[in-house]
């Protein structure tokens, strides 16, 4: 776990093995990315209107939580790359952010 | 029906009783305003990001057609007036729209 | 000055009267709504394209602070209200989203 | 110039050496793509909400006109690269929809 003077800063840290194996199994839908610490998942839509609204709802959640997305659109695809820059690799902002994803895509 | 000089030109027609009847079957949730020729609907939904990305959704439909909606949000409602403002009433342009929304909605 | 303990709970507090004189002269544009303690300002723009992306501006902005404007828009006019429903009338949340908005619509 | 019975059925054809040169010259903050017929440009803003709402007025013309740009953001970063997939390379929807960024993007 964390120490504490870095908890209560909202720092966040890159999830260690037995961390990243149990919330990795959390998002079933997503695959470790070949080169970097992160996390990726290929999103498929009806037509572009679909794409972007999907895109419009993950946006505001980003912008709440002040942690954003690489993500690449064609007409009705949308690629995602998480990870957490100041980390270094991957945290549980990640893990948050792909979990609403999957919930936004499946509706 | 509508003369074909207006046709050719792509002008919207007010829906005269019968056709109103028969379009206004389609979209149930929808009604009558009660002060001019249109029709209005509220929409509830969870919470402001879905009620955003509605309207999102809804935007681009608008813009991709020019026939854009008149409508009041706060936080996850989003209460909507349709009507064509150059035929002075209801046309199938409003129909149409209505049951994008409709369908948007029920999402 | 709000207690303590009510500001340690984030919460918002209606800001009395020498506040809110000192707080509307930042806000020029802004009017009193007529009905409620709350403010409004109609803004215009120069189509539906240019009023939605000042919409979606909007948005992020009061989905990251969790406070949301009442608002109508109908093809290139956006015409708002803001109140904190919680406090009960205008608090320093209102005149912040105002100052964000103007701040998109005089760019 | 395209045979009529392309023209009449509103296909876009490739632009051909002269009218590409006159085409791009009208774009200069566009590069043509090192891989493929298609042109490219990167954009920067000062924070993702700037950025998102430049994607959100880019999405209602690509909508309005069924062109739509391959982008690729992070954060205050855009990416974009146009081609024409039906015609196998840049055309003058590319252009149109480079210009109406570059519009967008200066504001």
């Amino acid at each position: 776990t964390a120490p504490l003077h870095l908890v209560s800063r909202g720092l966040s840290l890159k999830l260690q093995a037995a961390e990243r194996s149990a919330a990795l199994g959390t998002i079933p839908s997503w695959s470790m990315d070949g080169e970097r610490d992160a996390i990726t998942r290929s999103f498929s839509f009806k037509d572009f209107n679909e794409a972007f609204s999907f895109m419009t709802r993950v946006a505001l959640v980003a912008e709440k939580n002040n942690h954003h997305p690489e993500w690449f659109n064609v007409y009705n695809r949308v690629d995602v790359v998480l990870s957490t820059h100041d980390a270094g690799g991957l945290t549980q902002k990640d893990i948050s952010l792909a979990k609403a994803m999957d919930e936004f895509a499946s509706r």
